[in-house]
């Protein structure tokens, strides 16, 4: 297949192109080094400094043999976006490339509106490529289980089926995020939807949960390819900071009760899915949406397991809690449904003892990069 | 009061300023003629041609004593949102700044840009005054019935309880529009509601059907204080269409079926609704929303009506189906409530044989500006 990855630089973006391409697909990424910008602006550098697209691709084609074809632009301009379907004529678009970050799009007005503005504009130019130039390609969007939030009921996969008053009727699951970032993807749900029905688009939705791990089969032929490991308050996720805490013997810093419970999923399994959806395009006029996480677990459970791992490698870990900086329930029901993956065929990657253990491992590599100002929550939107 | 009005040229706009100032409250509004702009590039003039904000504030000082204070500006610029906000440090702000037309929105790709960036922008700028400057200000902004599009269940106001697998919670009402333009209001609501919740803004969302009429209390003083009236394909709506086919004697163009349901409101209702919204502010935190509209009607319904109403006054008037532009159902169930505004005292104006007479003579009175072309459906989205 042609793959055409927009935020190819990013932490999900470059795992994923090695993997399509290693996989015999012909792969292009695009990305303006946007979240890199941001990184430096807030001080929030990832662990490992990455080389950059041309350099990684070149490293990547000399150790495997496999080629991915970089573009270096601001997706935000139409012509770029237009240029890159002209270059890749995608049968499938995996769209990263969006401002990530909850607490930097809660920063301020500025940081509000770069997210709001970015992430909309470069789905609303995705979509009009497809219409304009490749109607007949898969729309791959990695939305967020954060749509959701925490609902009272049953978080079902994208739909619901509503009766009301002695009639019924098929609507998008209702949805209330807790931050502007994670509203933006709400809005990119609205915007594809209206979109997909009215010109009969095929897209598929993904809702992902936190994602943590850095290891992928691709990257194991040099640490040059790692992705970009955020431990920081504002890109870093909770596991992944964890991890870092406890190689450097800081606490685990838990927000608020630590009874906020999310569906979380590896790396890896992060481009299994990716890659099932690809393999499996919806019909034209279906906005296929599925639930992309495979364990649910509580902060304060997650942050457990890390202290049960290090002590298995004779680090002695504790758990702090520390008062939230976010705006979120701390006690609430969460039964999230996630079957739509594993019958296309994942088989997840279980956060079992053994693999914590392995992750705690590589991150004691490079444990003397750490830079622990980093960690603490420096936003708040309580 | 202190109110601001943003797009306080339009249709809405200028009447509801009128209004507003003529019952003894302080009046900014705020334009950048976009509508106008637009009108011009797709030769879809106005019925009358208005003076501009100043002359007709000018104007409507002279005659009525009341004073209007005009603005001219950008509202997607930052610094003439905090601007207008500094000089009327508004009780209450009414949004009606947005590109309003379903067809202009469903066009290319430019003017479907437009109207996503130009209605989101306002929106969020609109928010981000209040938060920083005047967090305690009531905005009020007018959305859509069209945002529900035309569910299979009962349409509630704005908020519908699910019961779903034994548990229950309240959410959003689900929301599936027509076109672009009521999709940016549904983008507009979720912005709204994340921004509410988060910084305890206080919101009313008035999901107002397709508005008719052309005299209000305040400009029967002089024909130059009239609303811009459209008639056209792309900034009419339906029923002011209607009025001005049967004057010139055309047919009436009912799209597809005219089957089609709609919940509609006479002009003068619309300047009541929005009075008595402001009277009665919701508390810190709420997020109120109110369905606008006085009576449903089938597009056949209210041909029907504008016919018989001709036929009394020596004009006679056929009705024509011609091909549906836009995507619709043309059979559906329609049963959306409005009981909110009732209960704040709203008295229906509702549209009987004698007040289409009215209409029909007060647009006899300029039938020789009728231009004909600008009456049939110029976009498709079907």
């Amino acid at each position: 297949m042609r793959i055409l990855i927009l935020g190819g630089d990013g932490y999900l973006g470059w795992p994923t192109a090695m993997h399509f391409a290693a996989r015999g697909h012909e792969v292009w990424v695009v990305d303006n080094y946007l979240r890199r910008r941001m990184s430096l602006e807030t001080s929030s550098e990832a662990l490992l400094p990455s080389p950059n697209m041309q350099d990684r691709s070149a490293l990547f084609e000399k150790l495997s043999g496999f080629q991915i074809r970089p573009i270096v632009g601001d997706l935000r301009s139409y012509e770029v976006m237009n240029s890159a379907f002209e270059q890749a004529n995608p049968d499938a678009v995996i769209h990263y490339a969006e401002q990530p970050s909850a607490p930097y799009s809660m920063m301020g007005r500025d940081q509000a509106r770069l997210t709001l503005q970015n992430n909309l504009d470069v789905t609303f130019n995705c979509i009009w490529a497809a219409i304009e130039r490749n109607p007949g390609c898969h729309i791959i969007t990695l939305a967020t289980m954060g749509e959701y939030g925490t609902p009272n009921i049953d978080i079902e996969e994208g739909w619901i089926e509503i009766s009301h008053r002695g009639r019924a009727d098929r609507f998008l699951y209702p949805r209330a995020a807790g931050s502007l970032y994670h509203t933006t993807k709400i809005l990119d749900t609205d915007l594809l939807w209206f979109y997909v029905r009215t010109y009969a688009l095929q897209v598929t939705d993904l809702m992902q949960g936190p994602v943590y791990g850095l290891v992928t089969a691709e990257s194991q032929a040099s640490d040059q390819l790692l992705p970009n490991f955020h431990y920081d308050d504002i890109f870093g996720t909770v596991l992944n900071r964890f991890l870092v805490q406890a190689v450097v013997g800081a606490p685990l810093t838990v927000y608020g009760k630590g009874h906020q419970q999310r569906g979380y999923l590896n790396l890896v399994d992060t481009l299994r899915c990716v890659e099932l959806a690809a393999l499996t395009p919806p019909t034209a006029g279906e906005l296929r949406i599925m639930n992309q996480f495979t364990e649910v677990f509580s902060v304060l459970a997650l942050g457990e397991k890390v202290r049960e791992a290090a002590a298995d490698i004779g680090l002695e870990v504790k758990l702090e809690k520390i008062p939230n900086p976010r705006k979120e329930k701390e006690e609430h029901y969460y039964n999230p449904a996630h079957t739509g993956l594993t019958e296309l065929g994942l088989k997840p990657t279980l956060l079992t003892q053994d693999r914590l253990v392995e992750m705690l491992r590589v991150v004691l590599r490079y444990s003397d990069r750490v830079d622990r100002r980093k960690i603490m929550p420096r936003v708040s939107w309580r």
